[in-house]
């Protein structure tokens, strides 16, 4: 079983990072649908302004305001673990560790960056704040960082989901959270969609399209769980710590691997050992994975174009990888993956080649994560199962090749919500399922069809 | 919200408590069903041997083997947070604190004990564990332990929660155990209740006596999850580090609360405070206070008599405060404490008013722990959610009486596979219960008729 780096207070990040500055080119703009870039002022009708000025911030380095570090104590520093007994399962050379963010009372790391933008927006006044959740890890981390800074939240939540996967509405609503399942009829794109269908079972880009509208009409602000810069910023707390904890073991990551949905936990972990490798501190040729499933694979076999953030059109036109707007991710359980875009960050650093991707079955995701399980303890979300087979396949390399190389993956969240999902994987009734080549093309021949790309 | 003390690896304790020597009487002996005591050899059949060492040791301090404390590192020491939002939101002067053992991977204080007793029935060569389960706290422990330690687990579980609360099965599965609903085929004592009724709901005591035939026919050892002696003692490694950790606060507890099932918990958490006591090294006159549901109100209304540890009486007789044997616990949420009875320990300081006993109705439960949900973002276990409303009672009998006493009570599990539980008391439709007078009489009549008492 596992070892486990020192977590002291001292470790909780006073500042967190942002790569923006270091990248190798600067980050295209985030663009209205007639081309032009957006202003920042334009995004303060949606986000708290200091939120704003964070997402076109070029500034290295961004504070932790003291109250939002008072909570990151409830459960940070995280824990950083070998997983030694893993390691002799596989007999590998190899050394696997493992960031743990299932420690926070929600369960994974959305907290990191929940707790920072609900701080902005109560010390800004806004009373009320709006948000989409999937299977509701986005939306219980908004619920719980909400109750605590005193801000009600409403949540729309995929219709089939909120039927389907109870658990995490009601933790939404122990914490204090409206929940609203979506397509509803609070909002016109929500009566659009059930006028078509009053059984609509709902999708993450409907919700969105719903909870940016209601914000925008109520003059509550709206929050996000992914992809902008400001929620990956916050998200460095996980690899500002990683960097202190691995040191000491006496060791120092060759592969730095995360799961993929919208690419904020995987940037969290990744982003300050991109830093120590640009100014010399890394202290070896650190390089980076980033995991995604195979039914949705947009870093894999999308295209580096400029395409929309939800399915309606409401969201600004970002350059990033994308499987097309109007993809229509399987039903794999791990719901945190089935985004068809990914970071405009992370994009721009896959296309440099300086991160590369990889993609699973959920199979044999689910696989690995059981053997995890067993030999470690712990429980993975599906999301991160991901990173547990990737790390499990960079260890029976390293096998293979005789090099004793470092791992380190993101456990971005535990699995005690998802025993579903592991019941179905155990009774041989998951499928794999992957698009055709014509449905990711026609996918993205629309999506660049918007600009005339 | 809360303020952590420090976690740090020397805090995991090297040696166990045990209480027996500083109890102010001898504990009285187990005894067999014709009146004379159990040898400790007769109990060599079924637990490993320095568990029954440990069960009728004398010795105050027992050391903690080094691959016990090893995993113990995993998620030991668990925080000990100051409960301030909750202060605030009660407007009370006292200062409430919490241990919160719902980090460890299977979600409460049980692996506790069974990693110990698992590493002794592996070392001791045994390949195989019996056990069972209610709800699945203590199964799931076992499951965790025995994965770690490369022993197979059979749990016989209760069939009416094997059918209804299927997540916790899963679990166990998942970490590789065998889960066996109860009533089974496998057992005399299953086919028996099977016969009487081909779909019969099961109950804790068949489960056991089940797992505890399972375990004399076919040589594997049987794990206990509460009330004896040497659970009690694994248990310890909760106060001890609470006690190094209060101090970091400047502080030192008035009141030491805990829900009491079995005992286990409670137990764990105020024995080392308990002979801080003893010795003078206690800072104030800590008071003590075992929790219990008015539906299963053994401290409260049972009787302190010799009684069966299971239904079918396949146990010894323990002395100890019961409801009786027979006593069926109406099927409130927090399962852990259905028990009818109490570990013999606490059993005797409760009948010499050394420790004091309150119950709670299962509604007024769930509302303190929905209060707690919100004012500091951690989820309590239905039982724990018992500890959450006896000290949120205290804190506000100190505001009565403008007293800034200090509360630290044990949050012994988190409740994110209790959620049903949460949305039928948020839906409104949870029931109070209670034993009528003439239920509890003739269930300790029948008891104490066992040995003519
Ligand atoms: C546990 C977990 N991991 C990973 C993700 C993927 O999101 P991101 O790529 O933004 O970290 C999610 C999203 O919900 C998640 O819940
Ligand atoms: C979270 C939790 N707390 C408390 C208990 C009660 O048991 P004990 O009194 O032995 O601690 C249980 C038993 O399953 C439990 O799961």
């Amino acid at each position: 079983m596992g070892v486990r780096a020192p977590q002291e207070e001292w470790m909780v990040p006073r500042r967190w990072y942002n790569i923006v500055p270091d990248l190798p080119k600067p980050l295209p703009p985030y663009l209205k649908p007639n081309g032009e870039p957006v202003r920042p002022e334009e995004f303060e009708v949606l986000f708290a302004r200091e939120l704003v000025r964070q997402e076109f911030s070029q500034e290295r380095w961004i504070p932790v305001p003291p109250p939002v570090r008072d909570v990151y104590l409830l459960w940070r520093p995280t824990p950083l673990l070998r997983a030694r007994r893993l390691e002799e399962l596989l007999k590998t050379p190899a050394r696997i560790y493992y960031k743990f963010e299932g420690v926070s009372p929600p369960g994974s790391h959305k907290p990191n960056t929940a707790v920072a933008q609900l701080y902005y927006v109560s010390k800004e006044g806004a009373g009320r704040v709006t948000t989409e959740t999937g299977a509701g890890q986005w939306g219980s981390s908004v619920a719980f960082a909400a109750s605590l800074f005193g801000v009600k939240a409403t949540v729309y939540m995929v219709r089939a989901s909120y039927g389907q996967k109870p658990y995490r509405r009601v933790l939404m609503e122990l914490w204090g959270a409206e929940v609203v399942p979506s397509p509803s009829d609070r909002t016109e794109a929500g009566r659009r969609f059930l006028a078509e269908d009053p059984n609509h079972p709902g999708s993450l880009g409907i919700a969105i399209s719903e909870a940016v509208e209601d914000a925008v009409k109520t003059g509550a602000k709206y929050v996000l769980g992914s992809v902008l810069n400001h929620v990956l910023i916050h998200q460095t707390v996980i690899g500002l710590e990683a960097a202190e904890q691995i040191r000491y073991f006496g060791d120092y990551p060759d592969y730095v691997v995360g799961a993929c949905g919208g690419g904020s936990s995987f940037s969290g972990l990744f982003w300050p050992f991109y830093h120590e490798k640009r100014v010399g501190k890394a202290e070896r040729d650190v390089k980076f994975v980033a995991v995604e499933p195979v039914a949705v694979p947009t870093l894999t076999r999308g295209e580096y174009i400029y395409d929309l953030g939800d399915t309606a059109g409401l969201t600004p036109l970002i350059k990033m990888y994308s499987v097309g707007h109007g993809y229509k991710p399987p039903p794999i359980h791990a719901g945190g993956l089935r985004y068809h875009g990914c970071a405009p960050t992370l994009s721009l650093l896959v296309a440099e080649g300086e991160v590369s991707a990889v993609a699973y079955r959920q199979r044999e995701v689910f696989e690995a994560a059981r053997l995890f399980a067993q030999a470690e303890g712990v429980v993975p979300a599906p999301e991160s199962a991901h990173a547990v087979k990737a790390a499990v396949e960079l260890a029976l390399q390293a096998k293979r090749e005789g090099r004793p190389v470092t791992i380190l993956f993101n456990m971005s969240g535990h699995g005690l919500l998802d025993l579903a999902a592991y019941d179905e994987y155990m009774r041989g009734v998951l499928q794999d399922v992957e698009p055709t080549a014509e449905e990711i093309m026609a996918n993205i021949a629309r999506a660049k069809a918007l600009l005339r790309q």
